[in-house]
């Protein structure tokens, strides 16, 4: 069971993983140095526990104690009741869902083997926004991708806010970052993955007209959504893919473009 | 061509439009009731102009009077220089992109004319969301949605983060409210529109497999995020289709959701 211990001091140091939340820039050096990240919110903070991280504390302001006590229960995690007021100090932001916990990071499963057992991949290259980041995770989980493989330049899908836009699919979807990019695309094409890039350019393909033999194994490549894929994903791809569009039509959100794409190549698989 | 006028002075009466940007509550009554809306930011701006909103003026930090002169030279409203200090103080938040327009509105058209000369629409029911109902009108541009219906507790498209988010594209969607909800889906049937409702529910038919005569005229209907769509909205429409998913998921992004549902209407009218 874990200790329940009430702090009033905002300086307490066993408030640090929860300090200054809202700093981005001090938060991406922070955690992944610490070996930590934050999950916000009761939903998400059971799934995180669900996907099998380990808690390291909780922060929870008394209302919601009542509402966490079968987790407080479990755990051998301190968790420390604060007030509001309290909590808006330390991490810099008014916590409307109440509830936060540190949980510990784990080593990222080894490529090869997160392809051995993946029929569906995405890959995405250059997604810095933690928001997209996030939705493109949710989507994924939601439409059956097996598997995320990031290029080096990618967000953390473990940053807070992209836990929290994705509802904790960060944790169910099992993701690798690539070591060298775009070479390690390489590796995806070994496995017998179709790399099929998602491109507005009219020499595409249009998803719906994908050849079956591409889709036993596809990896769908996506890049962010100021830039699209840079020139040198593009030429590593088997094949250049696109979502039909009306003229005049700037392209999709990331997100948006994501969610079609896993749809589209989830309904073709199945045929 | 409009008048440059540098302003000093964050009382500056001619400065109403653009005051306290950040309050919600207050934008929400005011914009409707005096008849403008907000644009922000170059491409927004210049969007707003091309679909033949009327300027009522522009606010610009210095370095944009060059960007815009052109826009400068047309308009015949006025235009305040001014530093993006004063910027802040009056709209109460660092205006990253420099320009903000405050735009005319126009009435919206009548439900019965936006209807005829549509082929596929959008039927969105209490979405108060901002940030989704642009996300939604984007997409809707790109995958050749003609128009969108609103029930009359949706959100307003033409709030500053709507339109931004939709990237403009709440200026070239036409839009129009319904006044009795869910009755007035009786007058897009009459229009000869199979209402097709979005629901994770069982019963409903895989999107990929709804029928071709449901096809010719169709109106998607989609349901807030947290709740979807309301027992009576279900039960007024044609037909419940659906987006298959994987177990266990909470459901789609509701942006997402729209994505996937046009882009399918879109290519399954195609065949």
């Amino acid at each position: 069971m874990a200790e329940l211990i009430t702090i009033e001091d905002p300086e307490d140091p066993r408030l640090r993983d929860y300090l200054a939340l809202t700093d981005v820039e001090l938060r991406r050096r922070r955690e992944p140095a610490e070996g930590l990240f934050i999950a916000e919110g009761e939903k998400v903070i059971r799934r995180a526990r669900q996907a099998g991280y380990r808690m390291r504390s909780m922060l929870l302001s008394s209302k919601w104690i009542d509402v966490m006590h079968d987790v407080i229960d479990e755990v051998p995690a301190p968790v420390y009741a604060v007030a509001p007021e309290l909590a808006e100090q330390v991490t810099g932001y008014h916590v409307h869902r109440g509830a936060l916990a540190s949980m510990q990071r784990r080593p990222l499963p080894e490529v090869d083997g997160l392809l051995a057992g993946a029929r569906r991949i995405a890959v995405l290259e250059g997604l810095t926004d933690h928001a997209n980041l996030g939705a493109v995770y949710r989507s994924a989980a939601a439409l059956g991708v097996d598997a995320v493989l990031l290029s080096p330049d990618c967000a953390d899908p473990l940053y807070r806010r992209a836990v929290k836009v994705s509802m904790g699919a960060v944790f169910s979807v099992p993701y690798a970052v690539l070591g060298s990019w775009p070479q390690d695309l390489e590796k995806v094409r070994s496995a017998g993955f179709a790399v099929l890039a998602l491109t507005p350019h009219q020499d595409a393909v249009p998803l719906a007209e994908v050849s079956p033999e591409r889709l036993r194994h596809s990896a769908v490549m996506l890049g962010s959504e100021g830039h699209g894929l840079s020139p040198e994903a593009l030429r590593a791809a088997d094949e250049w893919v696109r979502i039909p569009m009306s003229h005049g039509i700037d392209s999709l959100n990331i997100a948006a473009a994501a969610a079609i794409s896993f749809y589209a190549l989830a309904g073709l698989a199945e045929d």
